[in-house]
């Protein structure tokens, strides 16, 4: 694919740009082929400020130069660039988001609020690609709105996704072990998670399960029908800083060796590796054979933290298989994971929609 | 039950006594009712050394004034006292262990080399109390072997045992997260632990396994059927220093109501709370109403760390209910539990017989 | 001391009863020979419930049945018992103690706000027993106001008390590793603090070497002279749950041994252990041998959390010696030293005073 | 500097390249523009297996392709190239690198044994670079030793290097807190850790007070005049996984502003920075404004980790200054800081000596 030259750069909003999964677009967007940030829009308290000044900065790497010294807005749905990122709480995300479609930007959330719409899609590239068809259903004009799924639910499904392609999958059961990012901040006091498992995540274990099944189910005319998978999640906070882990046991249609399923894994190929999307993972899905792996630590930067790692394959006395799933919760699973949304909405020219002239794709990536 | 006096406490052994186990027994015996410590044994190389000095002491509570000045001796069959309690080294546990039994010792061993010998009874006092009996079938004279169970089985069967008995088992999923004093000491690194799960413990799913199975089974005369129960663990080790907690499916024999399930577990009050056996929790399980527990450093010192807490029930939609089991690994887990084996065994009048005079019982707490 | 007979125990109040440091009155309070918690305030959020309701509990012992079902009020002097424990939040507690002291109640506080006030004790009561006299100076009639110091500087005074008695101290270098319940619930972050030391604790540092010196001060007829000692503080965050380690070095008056040194930590044994303060701990100063101690999970529980642990004494290149000292920031720090400071006050007849009729003790322990 | 053609890179050895200093010289020398590895050495154990068997390992960054098949052989000098980096152990490090010496390598070693030997520079390339002429006075032929300071002396030097040069400096006191993989693998127990901090490191405090006196010292025709500075050093080990963090006072020999002392940090641009030296970072010392920082998960990879962050500085009551200074121990405190050494010395034509031809440098980068 041919590199968009610079001049052309698609100009972007980062709503809540100042919260940790705000923070992350900025990092993430800071030196993007296709796109480039114009407006760090945020609450009335950081409006006015520089970004440097409003933001707590929690990330490694340092802030951006280029958006260190931009002003921070407030979230103005009239002055939408053609794409708009959303970091939001959920306390505001819902009406706000719906705002920014309606003034005909393409949103790309990464809050709960619109994600079971029936509607909007609820993207992980990799594994729905097709589903993003479904914002010809909406009704705001050249605007749409786009999710991506729970941090937890996108390791889950990278991994389920070549299981139920080749061999069919009915039952999944779930186990995660979270990392406290996934929290936000401030998320937990350090009080309560030091020397200590937090056995329960308020409403996570309701959308990892409701999650799966619209992400793998079928796209229809009108919405997307669920996948008539059963799905079982007990959802657990751990003292690590990120990944999420999750041991898996799956029930599929059909009896299949370690070595098919090893194989279905290893040869995933799907459409954002196969249009090299800048944000896409060389691979989707790194099978790790060390028998005490996948590991937060070791393996959550996998492939700049885009990729997931799967691993301890083995036969499951209740189901089929068990095995055992690893992804980096801020980055695939937020930030990242809504980036490579866009990504692949822009290839296929949802993005930039004339309105009255119907979908059609102006000059853009192929 | 009337306290014994004094004078006639039961001289017991510790094997292994300078490990994390070990001491823990040093702990738990330095004021027991029943028991005085007679003999600390060791490897060769602490032998001749006073336990103060052979020890690297890890316990918060410092080494009990009585024992610190005591001798190391080799762990010696002849010099054996009537009751000997083993936190030996798997390496070396089997031939130890047996050597004592033959020597004529009750041995209650907290390693695993006999657990699964069919004439071995593996022993959960509250859960499985009949089959001390098994001992009858084994053939050291007046000595014998009973085991304690692993620590992640001991606060798994704990939990599942009152739905067991009222409503029948048939499938049990269980997913650990461990505390590092399962490891014992070193165990593992810091570097391997901070900040990380490590999802695999060498052994430890397929002991849980086949544990669950032969403790819930049913007492013959030649041995425990083991129960028709199908069981599948995941276990996994997490940045807690004690208390492992355990997130359980369960498919039951019949339909049962949330409340009937709770009830279950709160009006469970097996033999050794019967006994009121000295190290008996008062209560063998805690149900924690809190959403958001049972949690590691909150509850895993219930009782004396002695009780197992359970808690967030709720319906599974695989199988038929979800809930949190946890309970300390090192106390409840590993030393406390086979101290409670032998007072079972003891108030039972199974530790001290007369070998050729059958099995007579000296006078005995009642 | 006699015991006094439970009729005679003195009602007290807690005052921001909710609050972590509240948590700990009230588990210190439950059982206490003397005082009898009569009312429970908080802010008005919480006012009308009942305390299991309107406090989200973090101790891992359960609320004490006697308090559970009382009711939470909001903070009115005129409904003051003659004792008052405060844990209110800095942002409220100037003036509501000060309130309390006028309605006539002898308010022993945690909180910062009077601490340096001239007319105001800030005693550790193995330290500066003395300094209590000062509330004489006080006009608040019957009514006074007594402080505990920061839970940093507890730790400290404990170990540089017999020192400066014997020795004469000129020069303190101080650095501590503090546990993260210092800074109260939610306090930090644990995305701030898991694989992570934050070397910054605002204000700590100038609390510390203020209130060193006003705590080794001598009392005066008006106030407190401070002790003509130059102290150097530096404060850090550490992942640690209960505890603050530091590590100090020492000029002395005149030089000295170890074993001087050593002895005059050992042989300390001030007012509250010769009274025999129901709080007070048995040896206020525990030497550990161990060349690895002092270490917050191995020690802080010593004596109930209510000892400071010293270890690690040697020569210093720079000053005189150097040592390691912990305690307990929870409990000596916080609400189990203002305890012992109300134990102190009222044993020497200040607590329960007639205004007019003069300093006049009623019946008493002695 | 031009790039060296890569068909001249230099050979070089690793010796203990399994373990995890040893796993950190394969990284970092994966790529490097002038070294490429030619030998990876161990203990008898690993020899003959290929280096994927041999090692266990523990970096987030995935064993290099090209090395993953070399053979692992045993220390043997005869084979030596000219250029070997020590990652042994110092329990057998001391002959071993004599041994290579002789065989006309030169040695740079990350071990403590050769450090203090008078005629063997211990070298912060930043700090003292004129230090390395010393192994002209070594006896080994053609072949030399230099080696790099311990992991916890190397980031106070750097801060300290440019206050020495323009203040003068009388006095330091330091307080570390050390990261746990500092003390290799498996290093401490993670049962000791969590939850904790051990006040003691075997030898570490005598390490950072003679080293710092050397390296600051002055280099004479037959050694190294240790610098006329008293240094105090308390050291830590605290939960964090990489990253040591120092509580930092000093006298300086005149007045100063904390301008001039900021101003005497950012404008230091030594002989690695001068040279653009390959792993030298951009900037030696990065000053850091947050009144929080320097913390270890924030700062410790900044520019790769080979450079030291310094903040909080301000006033001493007891010296003239306090500050924090943190440096990554196991890359520039280890691996990275021999590499910078070895680079250095390259780059002065000392690797590549004919001895009896006196000092020639070959063809080399400039």
């Amino acid at each position: 694919m041919p590199q968009i030259e610079s001049r052309t750069k698609l100009p972007v909003a980062i709503l809540g740009a100042t919260g940790s999964v705000g923070q992350r677009f900025v990092t993430m967007l800071a030196n993007h082929p296709w796109f480039e940030v114009a407006a760090l829009m945020a609450s009335e308290r950081s409006a006015g400020k520089t970004y440097r000044d409003a933001v707590r900065w929690v990330q490694t790497a340092p802030i951006p130069e280029a958006m260190a010294d931009m002003p921070v807005t407030r979230c103005e749905p009239s002055k939408t660039p053609p794409l708009v990122f959303s970091a939001l709480d959920s306390s505001v995300a819902g009406p706000l988001e719906t705002g920014f479609a309606r003034a005909g930007a393409c949103v790309v959330s990464n809050a709960k609020n619109h994600r079971m719409d029936p509607d909007v899609p609820l993207v992980v590239p990799e594994v729905n690609p097709d589903h993003v068809a479904l914002i010809e259903c909406q009704s705001f004009g050249a605007g749409s709105i786009l999710t991506n799924p729970n941090c937890s639910t996108i390791g889950l499904v990278l991994a389920l996704k070549p299981l139920a392609d080749a061999f069919g999958l009915e039952q999944v059961h779930v186990v995660t072990m979270q990392a406290v990012s996934g929290a936000g901040i401030p998320g937990l006091s350090s009080y309560e998670i030091l020397d200590n498992v937090i056995p329960f995540i308020s409403g996570e274990e309701e959308k990892m399960e409701s999650e799966t099944r619209k992400i793998l189910g079928s796209l229809r005319t009108d919405g997307i029908d669920p996948a008539p998978v059963t799905v079982s999640a007990q959802c657990n906070r751990v003292p690590v800083i990120d990944g999420h882990t999750e041991c898996v046991s799956v029930k599929l249609s059909r009896a299949v060796s370690a070595d098919e399923l090893l194989e279905a894994w290893r040869s995933f190929m799907p459409e954002p590796q196969q249009r090299a999307l800048p944000s896409a993972p060389q691979r989707p899905i790194h099978v790790i054979l060390d028998p005490a792996g996948p590991q937060p630590r070791l393996h959550r930067d996998l492939d700049g933290g885009m990729a997931t790692a799967v691993g301890r394959l083995r036969p499951c006395p209740l189901m089929d298989y068990k095995f055992v799933t690893l992804s980096h919760n801020t980055v695939r699973g937020a930030a990242g994971g809504a980036l490579l949304v866009a990504e692949l909405a822009h290839a296929r020219g949802l993005v930039v929609r004339t309105a009255d002239a119907g979908r059609i794709q102006p000059a853009l990536p192929r």
